[in-house]
């Protein structure tokens, strides 16, 4: 039974929390208990028996698997059993007889654990830290591996820093275990991650990396359970924001171990997952408490706000930029963004303040020319007028609308507005059929027939210049007073550095080089950042300047600091940036941020995000080959804004530790059009 | 004219010499003194005049290049002039004006030198330790150019480790320098480097890893010559190594600078390259004695052996390995092989000490059971009858061979053999049309009429086992008495990482995964070895052993040392081990060495390669992702050697400093067929 039918959840966003079983030749049994009895929705099982060595085995015996696979239907294995392989196995022991065996008994039970059709087999942890043989034999078998999910096992351990000298070898980060093994398998995307929660966490930063790897699942021994004042099992608050944010990020539970709590209750003496045969009776599962702790961590989750329900099917989605000045925007597409109330309002705050400005209190009579360039169907116009109202100040509006489709909608949209402003007596509209002129052009090629005050454009992109601002507002500048006021003023992008291993897998599923090349536009979720940002290419309008290019160049470096001492920043906050030892770095986010008019801002970089804003997602530069980072040696990054006559783009690329590739040479995979 | 028509080397073979140039508009007058009075072979010549700044010229103003198209004929720009880019150029410059000057001039220069047809253009070498923006413009560059190739100027400079303290700033590689570029670059085919040759030369070491460059061209300045007793410039013992080591690698070589030496003679006053247009009477070039000692120090060289010389055509050039097992060799393939006397006298030394060890003095009446398997034409038929005759020991020869072709030969041959052999008196062959009995059969399905007491094959490939000796054994070993011997008696394969930017280069150019996981046969010579090989697989035979298996499993830690002090073992060779700072390993070298009997070897890995042999050149294993190695961080390597029911494959990988992919899972991409 899932956790809870949550409000504010949909069923897509129920959470499953299975147990992990000894071994069990009586399946169904097994199931009745764990699932009926114990109200779990799933088993983590064993497949073959733990004594079972292939070098002990005469020659044509029966492997010893766990059942037949007639014992449950193909839909009860696939939806209620995960098969667990056999925890002996180690390819890479000194002792080659049981490598061999290691590898023969992995390519059985799989092969079998395939025949049943599970959904997913947890594989056991490295034994060591090397794990090159264990990496080439499950490359071996994912090659040819249909649909079957292989979680890699790993323990949730990161030795402090404080305790680590440089010469010390037992220093171990299950997490570069991990990051061998999958590069080694090449990133595949049928390979994740099985985590292990153990009593003791490693810190903040450097639990916040999972979250850009692909975890599949989280097994939490019974050991890691506290007790509360009734006796009744509880986590740490570590342990709470941990498992918080696996539900957030769609990760399943996994209840393991023997019940360490005596609950005051009769069934308290039963021993855990050894379900007595001969007990008829019904029984309460005696790891149910941990279940329902878990439920409830689950329940008291506070409710998704409405937008971030609404995208949740954006999640690490990966959407090509829009090209609004080579293509024409839907009126699905204007519909949603002018529904974002929150932008227009920092608009109307920035046009208000610039009317102020303009126009002093003594001569509010006098008229200002406000053009709106890139008109669409008229959201900025109605911000104008709302500002005009707001600030006692006359406007002469002219809208430039190059889209043909949505000058329809402006010219019906401007009328009612002028209306309706007329009906609340807000305003004085004397000949208010003269205040809105609609201009049905492409800005750049406009012969304005007077000069503005104010030119009001929404031009940006998730990183900034990406839609072309730059250009079309040097188009429009020609038409600004030569001490008129251009909102934005100013705007400037961001990158920053992330593990994002789903992003990379998606783009890498492509096999080419151009989806490497691309920029995307993605509701990152299941992301780390390895870093803060840093601040790219910054425009500035109007700009009068004589040489002036649109070309921009700029070089990055940034420090991955080491973890050091309990004096971390935000330590509470899990989604932190990580400041692990080691980091892998796929990709970038992009974000922007613009100055509209004085110190009224607008923008997505995550440290000073307009709030309630969802016009735009970040953007995702992917890197050709993921980038090992250490604490200590910087991450030396260089973007490039190329302009050519017909196309504008990015190139990139990463020139310290190792220098990688230039991305996207002569804007050969992506590229904006003028 | 080339550096003389030398005795040993064809044309092919032939070096030429050219001359770094000063800017001058009278290209004709240019290249008439310098080739016709001076004897080079080509001009490094400025394209453009270097007061040019773009920022500075009226806008359509005529760009100042150095002369007109018309001033040559094509082909006089193709084959006699190479351009040289204004050495001002600074991409990475923090002033953004000479940034974007630089920019303009780098596309303007290259485009004029693409126009006139030239083979190459020299660019300036990067200005400081940063070199991305550079990168990325001739990145693009090399995106839309057609034949021309760009030859990166590097000077040869890497301070002494000694000198330098970890946290040292100064510290300055210009490899790593080139290293950066070039992955930048994605290792463009037809960027090369031109090395700057200055006074003082860096480590032997350091300088080896250059010849696994893709170097087109050694510039030599004046200043790095001596002067010899009669006053005539020469150059010091380490620098006339170096240069001798560029003539083997058909490095070109470029005199660059002003005469540094007042030779005897009435030219001596003139200045280097700057022609006085008044003086009209012919002129001894001042640059003259400097190209007469580089050609001196080619005409000294010792003329290649025969054999190396008959290889030349095979120098870096990737084979695809035999399959002897699965196809038929062709009689070229034959004939080739049997041509290689130093191994045939080696088997027959290693037969001969066995014939002696089984057969006593005492009983060298007695008959040896000898059996051929793979016996081909014949020639290990041979090698065994000479031993026959050499000990005067009787034998049985049965000579299995599965190629029907072969066989034909095999008989002719070995009628031919005893019927020499018994004309010559050599050995008293009673019933000789006995002595050798022909089986045309695949030795692992032959029905053997009786035992051998020994077995001979040669069935090695370049990396040992990679021609399935050991399944082929394995099947004759059926026919071997329990006690008897099999020739060889064991082989092991080894790896070296190399750098190899040529082969990397060629593998690349296919654009597709299978060829980076094929390993090649190839006759290496434009590499670096960067530390001693070491052994991977061994089989012995023959193997009684139950549990017998022919899968292989290596972990190897390859430790790059650092270039400390000056106790450098072999300084003197240039062609040692490169111990430098940092190398990139584009793949591994492959070698084997096979005990045949007792202390009788035969072998290719190159400490103890057996001389004068040419049947195998190394294997080369190639590395998708180069991986760069630092002294002191071991570079962890892992091979398996896999069998199938049907194919025997390796698969390989990195797993240190950094992960890469397992290389050629399940044989995908190259296998050997049983």
């Amino acid at each position: 039974m899932p956790l809870g039918e949550k409000a504010g959840f949909e069923k897509s966003q129920s959470r499953y929390c299975g147990v992990e079983t000894e071994f069990n030749d009586d399946i169904p049994q097994l199931l009745n208990f764990n699932l009926s009895t114990g109200s779990f929705d799933f088993v983590v099982a064993p497949l073959m028996n733990p004594t079972y060595r292939p070098s002990l085995l005469e020659k044509d015996g029966v492997l010893p698997f766990a059942a037949s696979d007639l014992v449950l239907s193909p839909s009860q294995w696939s939806s209620h059993v995960v098969g667990k392989l056999s925890s002996w196995i180690d390819l890479d022991s000194e002792d080659e007889a049981l490598r061999i065996d290691s590898e023969t008994t992995l390519k059985q039970e799989i092969a079998w654990a395939n025949h049943l059709s599970v959904q997913a087999c947890i594989l056991p942890p490295p034994k060591g830290a090397s794990c090159a043989n264990y990496a080439r034999c499950v490359n071996q078998i994912l090659q040819g591996l249909n649909n079957m999910q292989l979680w890699l096992r790993i323990p949730l351990v990161k030795t402090d820093d404080d305790a680590m000298d440089a010469n010390s070898t037992s220093f171990i980060d299950s997490w570069e275990l991990w990051n061998s093994f999958r590069l080694l398998c090449e990133h595949h995307g049928q390979l994740s991650i099985a985590l292990d929660i153990l009593s003791s966490l490693p810190s903040v930063n450097s639990l916040g990396r999972w979250f850009g790897e692909t975890v599949a699942a989280a097994i939490i021994n019974t050991d890691s359970f506290l007790t509360n004042g009734r006796g009744y099992p509880c986590l740490s608050k570590r342990h709470q924001k941990l498992i918080t944010g696996f539900f957030n990020h769609s990760i399943q539970i996994v209840i393991s171990g023997k019940p360490a709590h005596s609950i005051p209750r009769p069934s308290s003496d039963l021993a855990a997952n050894n379900f007595d045969n001969n007990g008829e009776s019904p029984q309460r599962h005696p790891l149910r408490p941990y279940l329902d702790y878990v439920g409830f961590l689950f329940q008291r989750m506070d409710p998704l706000p409405e937008q971030e329900r609404f995208e949740l099917g954006y999640r690490d989605f990966l959407q090509s930029p829009l090209q609004p000045l080579m293509d024409n925007l839907e009126a699905q597409t204007y519909e949603t963004f002018e529904r974002d109330s929150m932008k227009y309002i920092q608009y109307q705050r920035a046009i208000s303040k610039a009317l102020l400005d303009r126009v002093p209190d003594d001569k509010a009579s006098a008229t200002t020319v406000l053009m709106v360039v890139g008109a669409g169907r008229g959201p900025l116009v109605r911000a104008s007028l709302q500002a005009a109202e707001e600030t006692g100040r006359k406007l002469k509006i002219y809208a430039v609308e190059k889209n043909p489709n949505a000058v329809v909608t402006l010219h019906v949209s401007s009328n009612e507005l002028t209306w309706y402003l007329l009906q609340q007596s807000l305003v004085k509209l004397e000949g208010w059929e003269d205040i809105v002129t609609i201009i049905s052009c492409d800005m750049r090629f406009w012969d304005a027939p007077e000069k503005a005050d104010i030119l009001v454009s929404e031009l940006l992109g998730s990183f900034g210049d990406n839609e072309l601002s730059p250009e079309c507002l040097d188009g429009a500048q020609r038409f600004l007073k030569q001490d008129g006021i251009s909102i934005p003023s100013s705007y400037t992008s961001f990158i920053q550095p992330l593990t994002a291993a789903k992003l990379y897998n998606d783009v890498k599923s492509h096999k080419d080089l151009v989806h490497f090349e691309t920029a995307y536009v993605v509701k990152m979720h299941n992301i780390a950042r390895l870093t803060p940002s840093q601040p790219v290419f910054t425009f500035t309008h109007p700009d009068y300047s004589t040489k002036k290019s649109n070309q921009r160049y700029k070089r990055l470096q940034f420090e991955i600091p080491s973890d050091t001492g309990s004096a971390m920043v935000h330590a509470e906050d899990l989604m932190q940036i990580v400041r692990g030892k080691i980091g892998s770095t796929q990709g970038f986010a992009g974000y922007f941020d613009a100055e509209l008019y004085k110190d009224v801002h607008l923008g997505i970089e995550p440290s000073i995000a307009t709030p309630n804003m969802f016009s735009w997602f970040a953007i995702f530069f992917p890197l050709r080959t993921p980038v090992c980072v250490k604490s200590g040696s910087p991450l030396e990054v260089h973007f490039w804004r190329c302009c050519g006559s017909s196309k504008v783009w990015y190139e990139w690329c990463v020139a310290s530790p190792n220098a990688s590739a230039i991305h996207n040479s002569n804007g050969r995979s992506y590229w904006v059009g003028l």
